[in-house]
């Protein structure tokens, strides 16, 4: 056959206007806050003003409350069949603190009432009587604590190890050890859109929850058990999502069981949506995490040892933390060639609001130290710091730090030999100063120098070993009379472009217009439990799953075509929106007209499609396994332009080269590169939650939380790598994530090439630089 | 195997309780009118006034619109890609008159407003100058008019035909022959629920609209036709539904189209919703017929010929007609056996509102005919008359009057018997008096005589040949991990229990407690276009589409148990709600569990089902073919108490015996029967829609027209008869409409037997009677 079925895709591949690009940029997009219902109720939380407390009395004025038409929940008011547990992993959330809080703004009392400003009113006619306990906040100090005790006896609700060679042997055989102990920080998402959901009471035994989200079926599994109905009962649709990043993962759990707790006691719809000060002081951040980090090298530049401790601060329940932790683990050592190898890592709760998941998950904190230790380490043997990870950096066939086999799509190479080229990185590196070529410099009035500097990082796609079980996702798809196509699915479109994609996907499959290809609201009704939208798996997983559902649609379609035209089903091909005979060549009918045709003879053409992951395992005894089904690799370049005297950073440029495997969609894939740059940007330079020392967030609104605006955002160089994985849709592995993983540590490695100081914590204030130098100028003096 | 699967269902067969019978009692099941949109809009029509009139001009006042708030549209703003037909079959039918209007009544401008009170202020700035024309009412009238062309040139939209044997020859060979002209009234639906549609534009290129209805296929073409939309983004969504009868069939084609118009023109949601007075003014009732019919029988009672002529008056526009006009032709000569048959069946236009589907679709209209025929055919041979159709009615291996052969489920004799049995008919029926009898006993002050009559009809189950290519279904189950169910089909429940009965099929099939199987709202994003809710298909249409996907889900179960615990998966069987090994009689786990293990072991574990309906053909040229799949049978034994001085009558029992094939649940079966008795008794003795002589719906409310009250319910007996159909779900046929069609004729036939009158119309009104009863005074002087 000489005719190439396979050139001129249709829709992959190609940069196709984003589908809900009209809607938003008009304000169509319903978004939680825009969805309304009769007679809709408020709800107002009562949250505990300590981070550990009993709590002694709760007295509710029930006859002031009915004068207002507001009613009153607490954890005694859950159904009978119910139970006051948000489910996440373990089950150790409750809906309502009742005899112990354990963090700040902990709910402890709702109230129900048909106006914001009755529950208000409300508020002042219940009080909870508290007694103060000790309370804890740092995770090692919190692990093993001898009196506080919240998550079991030692605090630590999950470990990981990685093992790998001998590690004792690998230190003695190096000749440089470069250990020190890191701090990253909490961070907030600040997604535009708060949290919000409402409950809408169906009859007498179902609920419909609307929100905000990344996860229904967490919700819907939550919300049955809370109030004791069949899951089949309880129906989450997913509103339009402005921006989540994880903070929509476990959260809505919360707040979608508050929405329908209330909606349950009332039994009218419930519209809970958070404030944005409410929404940082009580919803989840990033881990804030101490790695204790120990790399032994040789004088050559040979990579003997990396010992790592982690200590994830959970907070005061686990939610997430055991898979994020999962992950902070995996990645602990980085995408390198290290025979010997020790990663122990905890997740320990502190009486700090309950951290969870956040774009990286896990890997942000561990990766900042990898490539700091890796820069330390070329610094220390005088090597380019390029140059020191293009020796140790994984390829196919390599052996991971936990004993996976490389066996395809390893991009990592390309992705560093492409930013080096692309930033001119050797022509534009200057070597790095000492402190006192720095102020010298100043002297002369030169106060600003520029850096570059790097990292090269890797990413676990999907949700790996400890989340195999979640690793699978349902489809339907069905066709229309006129040709055009509805589809479904039950991973989360919110910003990063899943829709467009997955839209192409159905196109390309089908051999319809993109345009006519439409999907329908996330609906846990529409498809079985398709595992949360995490793990930057949702095109893969959803792509595969609608890949399952075409194939099965192609037969039904192909079945009928072949009848009428008297040729062999197997011989039809879809090219450029028509079927063809391959056998001789001709394009027998539009696939809009063989659509018509099946409808004609009454033949199905709807299908659920289904797909599960590749499988994973993971030894955690052993410390060894495959951790992920597939990797996805980056190199990061960084330039900044510091103020020596003042420790400002400004960012001049960012490269980021990253092998996705496949580019479904070109300029998606361009945004998800630039935002989460842009974000792993403020990981580095900007954000920071500050607690106070009663453990109450202090920086609760974005004024006093800083995250890049435009301004602060430097040129991003988008470089696409496709080194394509097999078991992905067309190639493509995983790409939300990544981008922003590597900046924080490209960042302060190029803060060290422009003024040659290092920083053990993240942001890089103006603040945290400024100490930096004056440690460096009396080190130096030393 | 000594172990029967079959004995002890776990569902089927039994007397559960409706699945919405707890929500429509307490008042929490939500009609369209309890749906409300933040910033609804609401929507006034100005209506033609005029039966046949030129619009000359349309007049608005936009300035004082606008002062209101109120936007007007006519047919000039429908969107450039839409147009202005509200599909059906032929594409007659407008949205908005545009030159002509055809019916008092008919849209020609909305206005859309935020309340009602906007609306109706704003109709004061709107006029509309029209032409009256020559306008024509009756059907055999219109037909070939020759100046009034309302469809075509003959205002016949449609003809269908039976011919058998040689017609002429019959009649010579015929002793006796009977030849009446009849008329039936238009009937209307009088649902409790007036219709109603909610129409919420979702972005700029897509509508969902909720409402009361039978068909949201038709709505979802209609409106995606008219708005000029992909399919794909018009979403229809089915409000619980009270009442429906056939007039929610087509009718919110036009309601939802007229509130998805008015939306599109404001992009806000539009409700809008008819009340009682605008209701039966405006949209359809059972079509009102002339029927002409001529037996011939020998004095032995042999059945030599028949002859009929229908004429269905349409109104205005064809609607459903074609398909109406169809059953109407295929049940004129009746369940019997006949050689010589020759039907010639019109559907014509005329100047009245559009006439449509209502229960029965055509066939009591003739059903009327049919049995007083055959009772006067009995008595003017002096046989008993259910002595003479038991010579005539069909059993296995006869051949209908069209020439399709029964080979199956004819239990139309053993209804026959029981009817007779349960009535103690021989018993009872006493000689039908003459008037001088009569007249005799009223000098005695006897005035009230009872009597007793007697149909046995049938009823062609599902689309037949006319409707063949919308004999398909389809249906979606979700089995979610605690063990419950969900399921979603596209036909709709309107109160006949199609819920109930189709989650007892699942629970069945799936061994699943029928209190955990849930359908969810009936919603065109679901399923595809699964055909309309008519036809007493739901049950067998959407029960074997659901059999399909259950079939297939015990696969994907079965596999996973099998694997497990190391068993073939072929061996395995559900019964008591566990997984049985047929082999050795085990019990290896509950259904829950087994689900629970296909979630573990990340299984699909949802499936789209599908079913089309076994072939049927009609050939209307020759007037022959297989009509219809299946076949529902009838017998009705009706007693009365007639005062032979003022002509009123009363009804002491109907006697209903139905062969469904199966009944699936009992108790709902009793409930179609005695509901489906009483409105076939509101057709035989009250119900007639009185029209002005300029076209007007005169009797619009349930003040002026009267339905049978609780007050003049008779005893209604029940009688199920279960001769099963080998391709109905555990053998069921249909039975939604059956239990309406052959009320009327028996209460006609009791009436004669009581005072010795005939009616050739119905209903049977005091006035009516009374004036039969005159002429037979008359006649007997004669």
């Amino acid at each position: 056959m000489d005719y190439n079925f396979e050139v001129d895709t249709m829709a992959v591949g190609k940069r196709l206007k984003r589908k809900d690009a009209d809607t938003k940029v008009t304000g169509e997009a319903p978004y939680a806050y825009d969805l309304s219902f009769a007679d809709e109720h408020y709800l107002k939380v009562i949250r505990s003003p300590f981070a550990h407390a009993k709590i002694l009395k709760i007295k509710i004025d029930y006859k002031e409350l009915e004068s207002l038409n507001v009613t009153a929940g607490t954890a005694n008011d859950i159904p009978e069949k119910g139970k006051n547990v948000l489910h996440v992993i373990h089950d150790d959330w409750p809906l309502l603190a009742e005899k112990v809080t354990r963090h700040v703004g902990e709910p402890v009392v709702i109230l129900v009432g048909p106006s914001l400003v009755s529950v208000e009113e409300a508020s002042n006619y219940v009080s909870v009587e508290y007694k103060e306990l000790p309370a804890v906040f740092d995770p090692v100090e919190a692990k093993d604590h001898p009196s506080i005790h919240i998550f079991e006896e030692n605090n630590v609700c999950s470990y990981w190890q990685q093992k790998n060679g001998d590690i004792e042997k690998g230190f003695s055989d190096s000749d440089i050890i470069i250990e020190n102990e890191y701090r990253t920080p909490a961070q907030e998402h600040a997604y535009i859109e708060t949290q919000g959901c409402i409950a809408v009471p169906e009859g007498h035994d179902s609920i419909t929850v609307y929100g905000s989200m990344q996860c229904p079926f967490y919700v819907q599994r939550c919300i049955a058990e809370v109030l004791g109905l069949d899951w089949s009962k309880v129906n989450i649709i997913q509103t339009t999502t402005g921006g989540a990043f994880g903070g929509k993962e476990d959260v809505p759990n919360q707040i979608g069981s508050l929405a329908a707790f209330g909606a349950w006691l009332v039994r009218r719809p419930v519209k809970y949506l958070l404030t944005r000060e409410e929404d940082i002081e009580t919803t989840s951040k990033r881990h804030p995490a101490v790695i204790r980090y120990k790399t032994g090298i040789t004088k050559k530049g040979e990579l003997k040892a990396i010992k790592v401790e982690v200590f994830l601060n959970t907070g005061a329940y686990a939610t997430l933390a055991p898979a994020v932790l999962y992950r902070a683990a995996m990645h602990a050592a980085g995408p390198y060639k290290c025979k010997n190898v020790d990663v122990q890592a905890y997740a320990v709760t502190t009486n700090l609001v309950p951290f969870g998941a956040f774009r990286g998950f896990g890997a942000p904190q561990v990766l900042f130290p990898v490539e700091e230790q890796m820069d330390r380490a070329a610094e220390s043997i005088n090597m380019d710091p390029s140059d020191f990870r293009e020796m140790h950096i994984l390829k196919v066939g390599d052996t991971m730090t936990f004993g996976q086999i490389l066996d395809q799509s390893v991009g990592l190479e390309e992705t560093l030999s492409k930013a080096r080229e692309e930033s001119e990185w050797y022509k534009k590196r200057k070597p790095t100063p000492t402190m006192k070529e720095v102020l010298n410099d100043q002297k002369k009035g030169i106060y600003r120098r520029k850096g570059l500097g790097i990292s090269t990082i890797f990413y676990g796609c999907f949700l790996g070993a400890a989340g195999k079980i979640m690793s699978r996702s349902g489809a339907y798809i069905q066709v229309e009379p006129d040709g055009s196509v509805r589809f479904a699915v039950g991973t989360t479109e919110m910003g990063q472009g899943m829709i467009t994609v997955l839209s192409q996907i159905v196109a390309e499959e089908l051999g319809i217009e993109y345009e006519r290809v439409h999907m329908t609201p996330v609906d846990t009704s529409r498809v079985p439990d398709s595992g949360p939208t995490v793990a930057s798996r949702a095109t893969i997983m959803s792509g595969r799953a609608l890949q399952d559902a075409c194939e099965k649609l192609r037969v039904l379609i192909y079945d009928k075509v072949a009848i009428k035209y008297k040729v062999k089903a197997t011989d039809l091909r879809i090219k450029d929106f028509k079927i063809w005979d391959q056998n001789n060549l001709t394009a027998l009918l539009s696939v809009t007209d063989a659509i018509k045709l099946v409808y004609q003879e009454r033949g199905q053409i709807a299908v659920a499609g289904w797909d599960i992951a590749p499988s994973t395992h993971y030894d955690n005894e052993k410390g060894q396994g495959d951790a992920y089904s597939a990797y996805a690799w980056c190199t990061n370049i960084v330039e900044v332009e510091v103020d020596s005297q003042i420790g400002t950073v400004d960012v001049l440029n960012i490269w980021a080269a990253h092998d996705v495997g496949k580019a479904i969609n070109p300029q998606t894939l361009e945004g998800q590169i630039e935002g989460g740059s842009l974000q792993g940007l403020g990981y580095g330079r900007y954000e920071e939650i500050i607690f106070t020392p009663e453990g109450r967030v202090l920086s609760n609104n974005l004024g006093t939380y800083l995250i890049p605006t435009t301004k602060e955002t430097p040129n991003i160089h988008s470089i696409i790598v496709e080194d394509p994985w097999t078991e992905g849709p067309y190639g493509a592995k995983g790409i939300g994530e990544q981008p922003l993983m590597g900046i924080a540590p490209a960042l302060t490695n190029a803060i060290a090439n422009a003024i040659g100081i290092r920083l053990n914590a993240i942001p890089a204030t103006p603040e945290r630089v400024w100490a930096a130098i004056q440690d460096k100028i009396k080190e130096e003096k030393a």
